[in-house]
């Protein structure tokens, strides 16, 4: 196939392809780790050739790399709808039960909890893990200085930092509940969690710690 | 040796060599992953032979106890001090700093995501994590309790289930800021932890859901 005469149809056909090696790919790596899983177990569980699976993916740390653009695009796609919203820093909170409940989500939990061991070890992992990392932050940064500055709440930078910093920390911690308490009652945990995220984003901020 | 004579040095020299294997695993945990980590690997590097890390631990699952059933020792001991503070509400509150720096701090947070990552798809590190968090949670059930009822706050079930497993969660999320996040001002971060920690289990507390 020339490579200059791609079709609407042949990238729609090689986009639902990728979509199919990641989603083997996931299981995969949920099931034996980053390291346990090799390129034909995922050829396997995604019915191609491993030839078909390097064709779309170099190497495991591409596939990882896509795993997290898409969960990426994800959350700037869901804060764009917050962006649009009458009133953002409502629309944000009215989000945490939902963003809550899919951080339970064993599957979801299970395969970040291991890119983030992996990351902790593979440097290229750790790049593409920290440039994700690096984007949302921005673009909650950037909202939150919007949605607190249009309620006339505080918009300096330490207190824009560190709520995004703890924003972060409450919900990847949540990945690991999952794991420990598999008897967490989901409803009350979201809905105190949500509480916690209101009285964060919609209180007064952080004063400047006090001179020691 | 026989096993019924014992002498303390005995027992002493058992703990030195119980350690320095915990020590080398939890190294080669760090860097190879749990399965990459092999038992020839961690007696290389304990620089002992197999056969006398066979001789501690039966298998790296054991290992894993092992250093689990530590970290839990070491919340023991530190939430004993606490009650046995005037004030355990601060004191807890004060504590918040130092574990949130231990939680940052690298190499702990490697190996504690590593050994995460492996409860999720291992069921018999499944089952040490989990006893371990239960354990964790009761003591801390138990002291938030006193803490909050000296000063007359509200010490209701859900009020303290909440607060406790919002706790577990947000030093949870702190050990993926050091992969995430290398370039986090940890004072600052530790600072702002600490205050959320102080609005969240020195306030009100949780209001029951509303019917809905």
């Amino acid at each position: 196939m020339n490579a200059e005469a791609h079709t609407p149809a042949d990238c729609s056909r090689a986009e639902a392809r990728r979509a199919q090696i990641l989603a083997a790919a996931s299981d995969c790596f949920r099931a034996h780790g980053f390291h346990g899983a090799s390129i034909s177990q995922i050829s396997k569980s995604a019915g191609m050739s491993a030839g078909h699976i390097y064709h779309y993916f170099e190497n495991k740390e591409a596939i990882i790399a896509a795993i997290v653009a898409h969960d990426l695009d994800e959350l700037l796609t869901l804060s764009a709808t917050w962006r649009a919203a009458d009133d953002i820093l409502e629309a944000m909170i009215d989000g945490v039960v939902e963003g809550v409940k899919e951080n339970l989500e064993r599957g979801k939990a299970v395969l970040k909890l291991e890119i983030l061991a992996e990351a902790s070890r593979n440097p290229e992992i750790a790049v593409i893990v920290r440039n994700a990392s690096k984007c949302c932050n921005e673009n909650i940064t950037d909202i939150l200085r919007l949605a607190r500055g249009a309620k006339g709440l505080s918009t300096d930078d330490e207190t824009i930092t560190n709520m995004v910093e703890i924003l972060a920390t409450l919900f990847e911690g949540v990945l690991a509940r999952s794991v420990r308490n598999p008897d967490l009652d989901a409803d009350q945990f979201a809905d105190a969690f949500q509480s916690v995220v209101r009285s964060l984003i919609a209180g007064p901020g952080f004063a400047t710690s006090p001179p020691v």
